[in-house]
């Protein structure tokens, strides 16, 4: 048994911004060498989230649309008046969703469905440089 | 230490389906035979989620009346065009509670609360066969 | 590679209370002596929660309000019928929220952003007794 520390860095734009980073997580695996075991996702700051969906231009669509319905941009959060920063739904929206994710692996691939990819959602309203701990445990 | 990769699937009706899954978690965590650590429960797919509650009629109820008022299932979803199966509102909501869960477990049982179960939250419009990848580490 | 599973408890205040728990975790961390690894926090029960956010007194208002709007306390759920104690919006807060959050760390401190904290969500509308499994896995 054995576990991998890694970082990785992604430059986002500002909100929103929904990036699949499935691939470079495989590459991570199969680099790692180990055949069995888990990898757990978490991103570094308040204002992005890990989460899974279908990733196609329309559903992409509908999850902007949906984070705008229950946390709207435009509405006064008082988080916006301790910085001054006018993010306080960026912070709602990665707290709601969650800044981590843990996915089996085996044989050198995420157990993923075909349909299913782990996406980096930057909630932030400014382009940001994300980073990803990466951890792989595992034998 | 040791790490164990096992599949379990569940046959699921459509939308909307809660399915407690807590029994058959406990019954793989006996038969490991190890003593304490954590279990992992992935559901692979995007129109399914893993949650926890209290797995009783009336808050069964309040959980799919909750994900109608959030996610409404008659809504127009961009998704719906894209394949044309109409279930843009499941993947919405597998993707705001998560694919995942890690529960902790000691002397051969997992460490939830009387009254909080472990949930497969079946979300898709159709019956589906479900797969679950259930991790067991500990020693 | 060694699992330390160990439990913690908090009081907390009626909901909604969100308490800061990052400074007892990096203490647990430390004491465990571990270099490399993932601590995963788990809440036993129904009506509490863990989630990251930026602990400031805005923010938190912010939180607060949101799942006022989401899952407001005054509505009539089904839940309340079965027992009786009115916490139906606390079950769906916690379910929603989610029980358990998993975080890396290194050189004994959780690699958090500087205004990313590990919080305990007390939806519950009376004080509680919480139990917290804080289980830290690594070499």
């Amino acid at each position: 048994m054995k576990i991998i520390n890694e970082r990785v860095n992604f430059d986002t734009k500002g909100n929103p911004d929904l990036i699949n980073i499935t691939g470079r997580l495989n590459e991570m695996v199969a680099a790692s060498k180990l055949k069995k075991g888990m990898l757990n996702v978490f991103v570094v700051g308040s204002t992005a989230a890990i989460t899974t969906f279908e990733y196609e231009p329309g559903l992409t669509k509908d999850m902007q649309e949906l984070y705008e319905r229950i946390i709207p941009r435009s509405k006064h959060y008082h988080h916006d008046q301790t910085w001054g920063d006018a993010n306080g739904f960026s912070h709602l929206r990665a707290a709601l969703t969650g800044p981590a994710l843990l996915v089996p692996f085996e044989k050198g691939r995420l157990l993923l469905g075909t349909w299913q990819q782990v996406v980096l959602a930057e909630f932030d309203n400014r382009p940001r440089k994300r980073e990803l701990i990466v951890q792989i445990i595992g034998e």
